[in-house]
């Protein structure tokens, strides 16, 4: 474990054991142990998930990549492969680089991209464009990724931030910006990959996206793109940003869509043949380490799903009602149970809103459906020990929470109105606490029955 | 079956099994037949559900009860007792009576009682009053029953309209208003159970409350009541009534606090030793004979819950998660899978609404996340055959019912913003359509994934 453990200022017997089974939640994605439980080197023969490779293949193993957890899932590859490894680059967020051997660790500005990670992103390029068929090139994606490794084809930085605000002030989808974004780069939409080929690819993922699109973590920069410059141009036709953006922007798209310009690598490329990629962490991986756990501690378990959205408030409504089910009737599984939803919830923000998290209101607004029931907890966590702009990673609740409060003069319905849960959940020591875990892989929501 | 079957106006192969898995669920709801379920003779004896009572040991059989179900459930109890019975009186909503033998149906107002009711709930309470230990009441309550049960004590059928207008102009909640309806009725919240002692009491619940609770289904008449006279002049205070009730109502629960009337009678009361209610329908019972249906039909199924509330586009955003789980992971369960939500969701309402309903909302909420997907359908069914202000049960979508909108000029976005369902479900052939079930067990979610 390279972070602090779980904490909650008020405990239980039962406490213990929920933080226990969290814990193992975040155990299972801390960023070096999530690398190591996916890749080992075994006689000879590397394995990263279910496949193997024979080192004696390769003249040369390069590491490179980027994203937050970076230095730890670096120094994790070091270790597995040691006088194997022939050296590399990644690009971590500032501030979070660590010691390593072999690998060179590049400290860039996030979420704005700037200069620093731009020259990194070349020296990247550079690197990989140098290996060859006997070269294995490992590449180490996690959140952040994106912002970190910029390299822009053809447009300054400068343009290429103009082009991302235009885009933003339109209301273009998230689709429809990466989209434009992989066509005014040199590394997104699987261009890495091209600059890696002939060399055999393998691609670790830490994904910080619910559902853990791999054309979307990072940028996709090893695995197929399958928009092209026709769906570029369209947005910006769509949008009508042709005075809006950059000429320069405007000139690659231009030559893009006219056949000057090689488009982005399509599912199906022959280069992608042989890659592969690995999930080594992910929302679900987390939710499935809790289940074990909560097996070890006798809960029956329940994975409901790992793509949850939706607006807090409403989901923690959804949480309670299938906490009831498992009381009333002992569907969809009897107590004691422990279900697991995971994804990423949205809080809507009036006016000045307080101080809290998607995580923290969604803890607030179950224990208000769960005053004085008994025998219920709700706990809603941000994996990356971060919950809104507060130093807590979320809350955890019961029957007592409300009551508790109310002791302390509290009133939760009118603090859910400012979305200001923190105090409240601070008051009643329903605060989970931890320090940054490192990595991110969304958020979690426990429902245990006893 | 007493009602018209579950149609769609686009059907496939699959859609028929996913129309005969949402039959089953209504068929086993449908207030003649769940009766019948629950209540058979054999060999002298009555079962309902699992307690029986030798017939001999009665002088007597006494049907009463209320609810817009009454109808149906006083025909089955009429079949299943036939000359055993001696008779009784059941109110139901105007509309809605049918031929009957030996049990007089009265018809009613509701939602606003009106003093054919109040008339009918004095002969019924000296009905019951008659009845003597050696004889048998049975209670047929439904959804409906409280306001078509009405025996207003010491205040007259207008004072008890001021007082619940009183009480929703306050912002009282739903309990506080109860605690008060109880307080001023003959019949509410075990009293018409008292009015029955010694008499064995046996209940028929068809249940419209989500959880069904028993003492607020029909507001309760034969089940105890924890609430007192201190709670319902507590409720006055609080919201400063005293101005704003009517005289009589006042005076009545002053002379409750101050001990001079009886309190409706609480748990633990002697009068309920022996007696006995069992819930013939609820959406839980829905919700698994639909569960039933889909095994036989080769499904792997799952009751997440029966006590879903919340903003109906959330709901359908955990519905869809948990659908693109089954598809990634197979959890919590592997297709081909059905899984069944059920409660009442809500609809928040804008200026100058459009057409819809809450399922119907739901449902094309849920076609705009399912929007390409395949094998993926989710359907939101209200069991009484009508959701909101339209002739509609609800609606069934798939990964394909934006696309055919859309080809039809439909923008399901604007739909949603304009709380206008009706009209894109229709366009498409995803409304579910049906006649008046008859019955009422709120509303069933439905998740496939083949």
């Amino acid at each position: 474990m390279t972070f602090d453990p779980l904490i909650l200022l008020r405990n239980t017997e039962a406490r213990h054991r929920y933080l226990d089974i969290m814990q193992a939640a975040l155990d299972a994605v801390d960023p070096y142990r999530a690398v190591r439980e996916q890749m080992r080197v075994e006689a000879g023969t590397l394995w990263v998930g279910d496949r193997s490779y024979r080192l004696a293949r390769f003249r040369r193993i390069l590491v490179v990549g980027a994203g937050k957890a970076g230095a730890p899932m670096a120094r994790a590859v070091e270790d597995v492969l040691g006088d194997a490894l022939a050296g590399g680059l990644v690009i971590v967020k500032s501030g979070h680089a660590a010691p390593t051997v072999r690998i060179e660790l590049v400290e860039a500005s996030h979420p704005i991209p700037d200069q620093v990670g731009v020259a990194a992103g070349q020296r990247m390029l550079a690197q990989v464009e140098a290996a060859g068929a006997d070269d294995l090139v490992l590449t180490l994606l996690s959140g952040g990724g994106s912002a970190l490794l910029e390299a822009p084809a053809g447009i300054t930085l400068a343009e290429l931030q103009a082009m991302t605000d235009a885009l933003l002030a339109c209301g273009a989808t998230i689709n429809e910006i990466n989209c434009l974004r992989k066509h005014v780069s040199r590394v997104k939409g699987g261009q890495l990959a091209r600059a890696a080929s002939p060399a055999t690819l393998v691609t670790l993922v830490l994904s910080d996206v619910v559902g853990s699109p791999l054309d979307v973590i990072a940028s996709g920069p090893t695995v197929p793109d399958s928009t092209t410059w026709a769906d570029a141009w369209a947005v910006v036709e769509r949008y009508k940003l042709q005075e809006r953006l950059p000429v320069a922007v405007l000139a690659r798209l231009t030559a893009g869509r006219q056949g000057q310009l090689p488009d982005t690598p399509k599912p199906g490329d022959p280069l992608f043949v042989g890659a592969h990629t690995c999930v080594v962490g992910d929302n679900r991986v987390a939710a499935l380490a809790a289940c074990r756990r909560a097996e070890a501690l006798g809960y029956r378990t329940l994975l409901l799903t790992s793509f949850v959205e939706g607006e807090a408030a409403e989901v923690a409504k959804v949480a309670v009602a299938v906490a009831r089910e498992v009381r009333a009737s002992g569907h969809p599984l009897a107590a004691p149970a422990c279900l697991v939803l995971g994804g990423e919830t949205t809080v809507t923000l009036g006016d000045a809103p307080g101080r809290g998290g998607r995580n923290q209101e969604l803890a607030l607004a179950a224990s208000r459906l769960l005053d004085g029931m008994a025998g219920v907890t709700v706990a809603s966590l941000a994996t990356d020990g971060s919950d809104g702009p507060t130093d807590s990673a979320g809350g955890l609740v019961d029957g007592e929470t409300i009551m508790r409060g109310r002791a302390g003069g509290l009133d939760a319905d009118a603090a859910l109105r400012r979305h200001d849960a923190y105090p409240s959940l601070r008051a009643t020591g329903d605060l989970l606490l931890t320090g940054p875990t490192q990595t991110n892989v969304n958020d979690l929501i426990f429902v245990w029955v006893e």
